[in-house]
């Protein structure tokens, strides 16, 4: 029995002062791009880098968001006043832009009580009605709201949270993923990965992507394959090397 | 006596399938920015990443050149089918079509009047009126259609011809740009580095980008204006910030 392919597609919002000027070049796109492509089996046809500016902010998401799929938007969630998305996107919306309990209540027991300050809790502000991609490297949520899934800026975290977009997304062909997230560095397991990744070859891919909590560095372990069997079998490889290796687990 | 400041802007359009698609890295913006800013005081307000595509490139060129000083398009100018960039910006600007006679010397002196086939001449095609971006690498000259310039993807190439775009370009006053890097976190600062971005609103640009390094957590402040002095003003204030705080500075 033929599968019908949906054809989906998005458009990627970068928002940042720092790529538009030159300072810092982007990794994103090409990342985000290449995941939807042979992930999520979406197509990116448009890409935008605009400035920390709110007007111009709220075009641009009201733009794409109609014209496509999805809009991803990159950039501007942080502590600081130049982080601007999320009331951009709330204005683009008109809805109020407001805490997310949730996220409230996570970037409170990450920070603790007593650091949770002004900065950080800002952090949690987002779209009534936003819903939470969840992030293992620094704890910072992002949001989906409508079809924009926000995301942050700094290519590390933005890698070890892209998994957590997928249950928002309508698929061409259903992927499957594991991610499992270790308190190692990658130089430490990379050739073990290497060799799980060629035992599986043609039916897994594993990306390995860093990040850094509770001042320890880490790694996420991501499993993809259309085949849930061959990624058990992959992540009881994977257990055993962590096993032996005597890595600790991040749990979320 | 107040300097009058010119604010001379510009948008970049990168026309290519393989940046929309993940597969090649797109290394162009950065390096035109850049050379925008420090060369010519120009600053770049947008950048839009689209498709090989003859509709979409008219829409937006149109769409571009408009709203901005000066647009640069990166890509397909070269000799292949799905090379339609020339051709898409004479629709854009209603006019023919054809043979750039300076070009077409360059080209067949280049190649020699045998080797000189239909690929290689469809290069010398440009908007009517169109004038030569000279090209030292590979010969193809990019060219300016009234306010569009038009270069070739491939950065090597690219990088040897933005100097000859310089004498087609009114320059702004030039942009001085500060960066301290500090071994913090961003929400430990934000709130004072909000009331000095607010005391210098209207000179100064101030972004804040986390980094890692030596095994901490950092962040770069940038300040960037016109004014060299206000410049000194505002970096006087983040220093006595940085003493308060009792922040260590990363000196590179």
């Amino acid at each position: 029995m033929k599968k019908k392919i949906k054809k989906i597609n998005a458009a990627i919002l970068v928002i940042g002062n720092e790529i538009l000027s030159g300072r810092t070049q982007d990794k994103n796109v090409a990342f985000i791009s290449n995941w939807l492509n042979s992930e999520c089996g979406i197509t990116v046809n448009e890409v935008r880098i605009i400035p920390d500016d709110e007007k111009i902010i709220v075009k641009n998401v009201l733009t794409l968001s109609k014209k496509f799929n999805y809009v991803f938007t990159t950039g501007g969630i942080g502590p600081t006043h130049d982080d601007i998305t999320a009331k951009s996107i709330s204005k683009a919306f008109n809805v109020k832009y407001e805490y997310q309990k949730e996220a409230y209540k996570i970037l409170e027991k990450y920070y603790g009580k007593k650091k949770f300050n002004d900065g950080r809790k800002k952090m949690a502000r987002m779209p009534r009605g936003a819903k939470l991609i969840y992030n293992p490297s620094s704890a910072a949520p992002g949001f989906i709201t409508k079809n924009v899934l926000s995301l942050p800026g700094v290519p590390s975290i933005l890698n070890s949270m892209i998994e957590n977009c997928k249950k928002y997304l309508v698929k061409g062909l259903k992927i499957h993923s594991k991610t499992i997230n270790l308190f190692t560095v990658e130089s430490n397991i990379s050739k073990q990965l290497s060799s799980i990744q060629k035992k599986y070859k043609k039916f897994i891919d594993i990306g390995s992507y860093p990040f850094f909590r509770l001042g320890k560095i880490g790694v996420a372990i991501v499993c993809r394959s259309t085949s849930l069997n061959k990624l058990k079998n992959a992540n009881k490889d994977l257990m055993k090397l962590v096993k032996i290796k005597k890595i600790e687990i991040l749990k979320l």
